[in-house]
């Protein structure tokens, strides 16, 4: 189960460019894994935490290593979403986070993700524990 | 429960090219969600169904509804990957795809998905049933 | 020649995130068109151009027909850009527009392009003339 | 001027599919730079030059420097592309490539291309001399 942080829910504002749409008229399935990326970088420098610096100075950087997505509507060109991480939780090695993205004009739920991140180190890519510090922060 | 069809598994060869991979040296795990829309992209049209003539004849696409996927291994430039679909079934609306990418040079699984692909009309994206010699075809 | 406009230049931020980069650790080279039309589409709505608008209303869209870009020093990741339209010209169907992508932290020119937009026609994409609103905007 | 090599032209055959192609109903501009690496790719591969072999044993990358684009006419979902290279010129640190992206089943145009290649170590992206191996070989 996912624990409410006190922080949370983190929010992050991504506009629909063209590149983000295809042919269908409509944001392209798998570019909502970018833009959840995007949100989960920018909650994680929200609190401190630069993933250049944890992999220069640790050599530990984040993967995706489980994703499910759920596509309620669809995205349209030109519009702006809500990217939200509405709940964390941690393990030693993985943490999973409940996304999800919003149409920023009507609130309207567009998709619902669960992530799971697990820390590697950089070279190998083998599973290596989160650091305190950021169990910490997040 | 997933249906053996005797036309699957059905593979698809992909190449990774700088294009698909990130600064973490590995494909970017968006992009297994790309490869396996050409796998099915590649599947319907040797089952003599091609999506452009499908949208413009019947008004109808394919979008995906749920995605769910387990990264078990990076990918990395330059390899040869194929991706497979080993098992399809289809109700009125929506088909449920296992799908699977694996590494050419020694058969490693690399990322392990259910799909599932809701049948949609090309304007309003509202669900719509699925032609019956598409169901016949796949 | 290219005339210098009183709102030029216009300047918009862009942050480096994985799916931006490849394996070489640097942003994809065909990313930095992406971000240049990510700054055109922002500056056009800065001016009170709505391009989802222009093509509802008027069946006018605006397609990339030149491109000319020097690749002068790399971006990699987790790096703020900033994405310049440092001039524009204007003739009856295209738009020529100077864009340069800069470093944010030390002002390093990284990219310098030329673009050439030509308003078409949203389902023949045949030329058209840019609205004189348009014209009078930009 | 470009030599004619006996080699050229090079082409490869891709596929359009739903990622490649926006809103507008077209392949988004910047995928054809995509397209032209693949060639790119292939033509080196083809040459008996695998890249991520030189990189590991030589500490070298190719990386482009230069790109002029002349978009001539849209591809469009699922139609056959064959991607060119007609034309290579090199110099000490540099390669230039005439690309052109055809339509396959009428041949038209759809796009022109001078991509010019810089050869560079793979740490800190300084200009590096072509081996000379590569330069017999292409």
């Amino acid at each position: 189960m996912l624990d409410q942080s006190p922080t949370l829910p983190f929010v992050w504002p991504v506009r629909v460019y063209y590149e983000d749409t295809d042919a269908g008229g409509v944001v392209y399935h798998s570019r909502y894994l970018n833009f959840m990326e995007r949100a989960r970088t920018e909650w994680l420098r929200a609190a401190g935490i630069e993933q250049d610096q944890l992999r220069k100075q640790q050599g530990l950087i984040f993967a995706v290593s489980k994703a499910a997505l759920e596509y309620r509507a669809p995205a349209r060109f030109n519009e702006q979403l809500l990217v939200e991480i509405s709940a964390v939780s941690a393990r030693r090695v993985t943490m999973n986070l409940q996304q999800k993205i919003i149409n920023a004009a009507d609130q309207r739920l567009l998709c619902l993700a669960e992530i799971q991140i697990a820390c590697v180190d950089s070279r190998q890519l083998r599973p290596r524990a989160i650091p305190q510090y950021v169990l910490e922060l997040v």
